[in-house]
């Protein structure tokens, strides 16, 4: 006699499919939906499956989009590109309104022990914007891990030869945070590229 | 413009509904989502789906059941009831595989803050078992909390008078804890409650 009764175990192993989300957490998410009406269940799922028919890639940035292009690469300056990850990056850095350039997502890192060459993300794309919009600067958004900085070098010195300029965000102590508290790596860069007063 | 297209901003509110499941969380299962294949899309949601059309709600016990009665009701010793809150009191003492009896779920507590009473919960249903199965114990396992506690005392009452054995899950140090860590209430209920050796 299995604990669950087979409709809500599947559901549960559903659940479990999403990141971060163990057995204890998607027994909670099925009983809520156990407990939801007909209508809410039908909403959500009808979500799930809205997701997957509707969301398309930006056919130039690569961005999520539900046309060819995305409203981005149509509304904003293409002179500046930005070079995230990941979509989810795109969203991280569109919450501060802070930036009025496009983006281009490359959908991956290069990470030789992942298998994962620059041929496999992309570069190549990226390359053939930088022919057309009259780009002024690059703005590589990679992670700052490992496999991250080293696309990011390898995309710089792709194209700084093309006469482009190419940036970097800036590492350093986070603000609002204590010096006692950051870790050893991320204080010796932040002395390293101290700004004068 | 909106951060998320509106597909994507759609699912990322559906998760949300979800117990303890913020913006962040949302959002990070909304991507996996985008990025599943269509057919373990069409999965996650037929689960949804398939929660709600095929789990009951057993006629004798109040447990979840694809059928009429639930397989506890319908194989096990019915000369002992364990009362529960909710359905997932069920599981978490099924996973335990000690006890052998059946259950009763009585979905809620008496809680006047919250404007339930006892018509509110399956407390005459509980009632109406005792007529019939030759019932011996009645092991109320509502939480320990306030309105857990009342709902004990609750039942007690109505079911003492009957002639049958009314019991209440012990309180105490849990297992492998330290005295120093443990609060003062369970402290005081364990000294009160202690064991010959």
């Amino acid at each position: 006699m299995d604990i669950f009764i087979e409709p809500i175990g599947r559901l549960i192993n559903e659940f479990t499919k999403l990141p971060g989300v163990g057995k204890k957490s998607a027994q909670r998410y099925a009983y809520k939906i156990v407990n939801m009406s007909e209508s809410d269940a039908r909403a959500f799922a009808d979500a799930i499956i809205g997701v997957k028919r509707r969301v398309k890639y930006c056919k130039t940035c690569g961005n999520f989009t539900e046309g060819e292009e995305c409203e981005i690469c149509r509304l904003r300056d293409k002179k500046t590109i930005c070079v995230v990850e990941e979509p989810k990056d795109v969203i991280s850095i569109e919450k501060l309104h802070e930036y009025k350039g496009v983006y281009h997502v490359l959908h991956g890192v290069i990470d030789p022990l992942q298998n994962v060459g620059p041929n496999d993300i992309r570069v190549k794309e990226l390359l053939a914007r930088l022919n057309t919009d009259g780009v002024e600067e690059v703005i590589v958004a990679t992670n700052s891990d490992t496999s991250g900085e080293a696309t990011a070098m390898y995309i710089a010195r792709l194209i700084k030869p093309l006469g482009i300029k190419v940036t970097r965000l800036a590492h350093g102590i986070p603000v609002g945070s204590e010096i006692e508290y950051t870790d050893d790596v991320t204080l010796t860069r932040a002395f390293v590229e101290r700004k004068e007063l």
